[in-house]
């Protein structure tokens, strides 16, 4: 099955949901253009989910994605989170942050019956997922709306159990992919393959059509995906950059930076291995550093450095989500990004 | 400039030198088809290396390539040492090794003027080097003989530095590669790319040709790579199982299981990160463990404990060196594999 027959959109491009760094505007150029544009809901509130949601199914050009994490959220360790305040004190001394008044919140809410009834009215034309999938019933419940359903997959376990759960289509995410990495069967870093070993092993294995992720940024990379197997295109760096997108200024600033050649696997910003540029947080405590609480729960305390320096023009706290390409990262309307990406299928 | 002219090949194809699995018999073979095949000496002294470049140089279809290390030798550290040989000794124990009888040499060569002198004589068509460059002098010589001279980079940055100093074009070894990560300018593997990401990177910066490696074992990953830019692909994995390979019993068994499946860094076997199929030694004293001596001071603690394991038909403790696609990886003429990969060309 063609991918656009699936999606019902124009073209096979979908770009990827960057919860922080954009909103329905962002999703609503790229539906315009002829993709998929996603609309992430795991930093909303069911307020401001509704009301983006209202904003993109006024869409009247084609279908569109909402995005949301199926975690399962972890228990508060205690202990867990009296090393990481520890590990940032110089920080919150550096800033004159009061350490004891440094909330310990979630962050981010897994999809839920709760969620669902929010989105429920609007029965969006596609929902993908990152981390897995959600519980049975919350899933049926999804494709009772006739929702298109898609979710990440980093090794080819992950594929086949995104397949036998039903998915519609598996986004391959290879990594070079900016943000979080979707694993969910494993924890183990030295699984994650790069896109151009994963895609055709996941092409080769699976019945339902498989979109590339990770690295896709001009034709060329497009162009390769397609080579692969790929029967589409998910990218997001490649957005970061453009008008319609909310990225911060410190973001963009690093996006167009030298420093944008280095982009690491970090757990400091969430608790869940994701990939941005590298910064001060990063070289200093380490990407990975064993204090770092469970996902979500690393969050908050990193919260008050990121507002912090930011307020002083300066990224060295904030998550810096980006790939390994950010070569076409420029200022051009997202329906130029489309278009690039399309141009290969 | 195209690369077969560059190369004098009839084919844009090098198959990677795989010190341990292969001698002049697969580099025949890939020269017999077209390829440019490639005879590595780390792991050769100075009379075998001769037979091979006797054997070599015997080849009347086309041009062929001489692969050297060129790693700086670490000084012994003997507390290091000790560490290593702590670790290793439940295993020297369980296969009843006297842990004081093990040797603690260096295993493998960097490029010298005495290894130099050996190849002098036969004038290499092309050699091609891992880890950087050798010194000024040394590569002065080499360019003497009117050799075309190869390095692989890992980075942008490592990427100018060879085009700098010379090379004749550079190979892109994404991070989906096999065996020994040419990096040289970091010990940071966070630095590392996946192909997707860094082929078109270095294309966009190079004057000279950007011949694509990792990831690259069918058909549909050349032609990727072509997408990308590469002006020519080097695979290595894909020869592994070829009957013209010296790939072990234990070697050639892996790539057929699904333990394939899974690959990862490791410094266990030599002191470098490389990458290779996880084994039981992997496992358990984790990828990347800290007591594990500066390249190539690991390989000697370990190697008896290779050779009493593979004489049970074990390959617990062998470096089972594989990239991240193995699916191609089967009973065919190395010709076969020249052939398909060459297709997109």
């Amino acid at each position: 099955m063609l991918l656009t027959d699936l999606l019902g959109t124009r073209l096979p491009v979908i770009q990827a949901p960057m919860a922080g760094s954009q909103g329905s505007r962002l999703a609503l150029a790229v539906c315009e253009a002829g993709g998929l544009g996603s609309l992430p809901t795991a930093a909303l509130g069911p307020e401001r989910l509704e009301e983006e949601l209202k904003a993109l199914s006024r869409v009247s050009t084609g279908p569109w994605n909402v995005n949301a994490f199926c975690h399962t959220p972890p228990e508060q360790d205690a202990e867990q989170l009296r090393a990481w305040h520890k590990a940032l004190a110089p920080y919150y001394a550096e800033f004159g942050i009061d350490a004891d008044a440094v909330p310990s919140g979630a962050g981010r809410e897994p999809f839920s019956h709760a969620l669902a009834d929010v989105l429920e009215p609007f029965r969006p034309p596609v929902v993908s997922f990152h981390f897995g999938l959600p519980a049975p019933d919350l899933l049926k419940r999804v494709k009772s709306w006739g929702s298109v359903v898609l979710s990440s997959a980093t090794t080819l376990e992950e594929a086949r159990w995104l397949e036998e759960k039903g998915v519609d289509a598996v986004i391959a995410q290879g990594l070079e992919a900016g943000g979080h990495r979707g694993m969910f069967l494993t924890h183990d870093l030295t699984t994650q393959m790069g896109t151009l070993a994963l895609v055709p092993q996941l092409v080769a294995a699976l019945r339902v059509p498989v979109i590339a992720a990770g690295g896709i940024a001009d034709a060329g990379s497009a162009a390769a995906a397609r080579a692969l197997g790929a029967d589409g295109v998910q990218a997001g760096t490649a957005f970061l950059y453009c008008p319609e997108a909310d990225t911060s200024a410190v973001h963009r600033q690093a996006l167009q930076s030298d420093a944008a050649r280095h982009t690491a696997l970090t757990t400091i910003f969430s608790g869940r291995p994701a990939r941005g540029i590298v910064n001060r947080l990063m070289r200093e405590l380490g990407t990975l550093p064993p204090e770092a609480p469970a996902f979500p729960l690393a969050t908050a305390a990193v919260a008050p450095l990121r507002a912090a320096a930011e307020s002083r023009d300066s990224g060295d706290f904030s998550p810096l989500w980006a790939g390994q390409n950010t070569s076409n990262c420029r200022q051009q309307p997202a329906a130029d990004v489309i278009r690039t990406l399309a141009e290969p299928f």
